[in-house]
């Protein structure tokens, strides 16, 4: 038995089996309690949508990602969604647009992309999360960060840790005290972390960035350097707050100029890590919601590697073998406790390969 | 505010919003909650799959249901699933095949076909279901309809109906004591329960299946003037078995010839009805999964009008309203004790338009 059926699936596409679904249900449902719990409400979009809803939506960035198709129906494109936090937005926008602001928004379902990559493969993912619609504030961002570690907590991931990042951070210091000649050249060199290179481009003065950069709040400090007649004030308090509201729950870091899957976020961003766990778990930030430009601060979870970090030792929960004959009210009552149970329809079926550990006697479950 | 925003989404497809997520979700997990404690284990296959491996374990008919599109990865044409039965006979007939019998398995998921019909415009559904893989015995029928039953009694539904049919039976009788020139004239003009015509296509000795419709027992004692030499016997017998497992929990009715949606199913096949649900919750039957061939007993509830008609009475849970510099640990027991929480992000926050009930007052919750 194996998750891996590559001969008969399309590549990055895989069956969760047994142990792995049950990991992935316990999970999902976890994460929703743990969202329901703080007051955010589920909406469930469909799987596909116009084509350009969608796109329209995402700035167009990741349109070519999204497998498309022709609705006979309507005769205009379809598309299969990459991500359900546009859905959110478009929601937000439309049916619920005038419902009060915060408005909580929680979702949870499968998305697709036509490619993976070779860190990623996985062409099919779960995306979990929560949707703070209305507010971009240092409030906001504590709720969401904190939230988006409780649902960690909740799916039963430990050792988590918080990279928070500053999306707008050389925007603010280029329109402010250290002007510059050409904003992407230092920011493509910033993502290299090449001092040669940024020097070069003419980012000599942003040379502070390259080592404001770990954990907080040393690399806090770091930035201290560049906050020029307290431009940075606001920001430096904000991240710091939010720190100080999850504190000793997660190992909290800065990359202050990370940019990669960040484009839409505002103001603020963070990823989520947990230990044990390959790659990214999550992310989010503040945003302006595509289309209707309202701002919004929020957090996504893909718990795939999660799932495959804890289905081995998934616990699908014990089963009582019912014998032929068996006396119903006393099944009926296992189940209500929370037993499973399994249920002979003929002589030949056998207990313990069926994977039971008691077998119903009369009205008390005796282990096997 | 309303589900309905067909001038955003393509015709058929909808977004669920608070009420009706909520209702969803519910029914969602009470269901396979219901199948897990009757040792039904959960698989989660992909959205999509090659559309030849999908096709070959439908025998082709519902092809040109799905949608369609070609993969760049392999250059295959791959299809979004119509239906998660044939994914779990794929997964029973590869990945699982070495699994002891009876296997059981259960699933929850998105499907979707390209049309809808003037009947069922939806071209979305939430798909849930069981199957007991390896036993198309009497026994399995008693599970499996006993557990569909269960199933949508844990859903919520009240008035629940099961119409049973017979897929086999002209088969049965034909090759029996009631030979035919035109077997499929007959099957026809028995779809049409058109007596007259019955007759002229040769069928006149099959007119007692016009009567054999209704409640049970009396249908069945009807189906008693067919059996020619106890031709019937054992189908009688398994009718009458499966209808006395669940007597009382369920209205039940027989139309042995109907044919409709059942061209999978060998001798057995079951629809099931609530009050005040709208058309079909669901069907099921005894089957040979496409490919491996092997027997198999299985239900598949399609909940969308179940959830459209507990909609508007979903309790989606009491709100607690918690102002700035509230009591932290007071709002987490609010939450450990099943409450759920609004934490104020700003003295704007309006308690009332945000939907709760209560306000936090130092450790209390009193009402609004």
């Amino acid at each position: 038995m194996t998750d891996r059926t590559t001969d008969l699936l399309p590549e990055g596409l895989e069956d969760r089996l047994i142990q792995s679904a049950a990991a992935a249900t316990r999970i999902e449902r976890a994460v929703l309690d743990r969202l329901t719990a703080h007051g955010y409400d589920r909406v469930r979009p469909p799987l596909i949508e116009f084509e350009r809803s969608l796109a329209a939506r995402m700035d167009g960035v990741s349109r070519n990602h999204m497998f498309r198709f022709v609705d006979p129906k309507s005769l205009r494109t379809l598309a299969l969604r990459g991500d359900i936090t546009v859905q959110v937005g478009r929601i937000a926008a439309t049916s619920l647009v005038e419902a009060p602001r915060p408005l909580r928004l929680a979702y949870a379902g499968q998305v697709v992309k036509i490619a993976g990559t070779a860190l990623e493969p996985r062409r099919e993912n779960l995306q979990l999360g929560a949707e703070l619609i209305g507010t971009d504030s240092v409030a906001a961002a504590c709720e969401i960060v904190e939230l988006a570690i409780a649902a960690l907590e909740a799916a039963g991931a430990t050792g988590i840790s918080v990279d928070f990042t500053m999306p707008d951070l050389v925007d603010v210091l280029a329109d402010g005290p250290l002007p510059l000649a050409d904003r992407e050249a230092v920011r493509r060199e910033l993502d290299m972390k090449d001092a040669g290179a940024l020097t070069e481009a003419g980012g000599a003065a942003y040379l502070p960035l390259l080592f404001a950069t770990g954990a907080l709040p040393e690399a806090l400090a770091e930035l201290e350097a560049l906050n020029k007649d307290g431009v940075l004030d606001s920001r430096i308090a904000a991240i710091s707050q939010i720190a100080a509201r999850v504190e000793g729950r997660a190992r909290l870091t800065l990359d202050p100029t990370e940019r990669h899957g960040f484009e839409y976020q505002s103001w603020f961003g963070f990823t989520l890590y947990a230990q044990g766990v390959r790659g990214e778990l999550g992310r989010g930030g503040t945003y302006r919601i595509g289309g209707s430009g309202e701002v919004a601060t929020g957090f996504s979870l893909y718990p795939e590697e999660l799932v495959d970090a804890v289905k081995a030792q998934e616990n699908i929960g014990e089963k009582v073998f019912l014998p032929l004959g068996h006396d119903e009210a006393a099944a009926e009552k296992l189940r209500a406790e929370g037993k499973r149970t399994v249920a002979a329809l003929s002589d030949a079926d056998d207990a313990v390969a069926l994977g039971c550990s008691h077998r119903l006697e009369g009205s008390e479950a005796t282990p096997l």
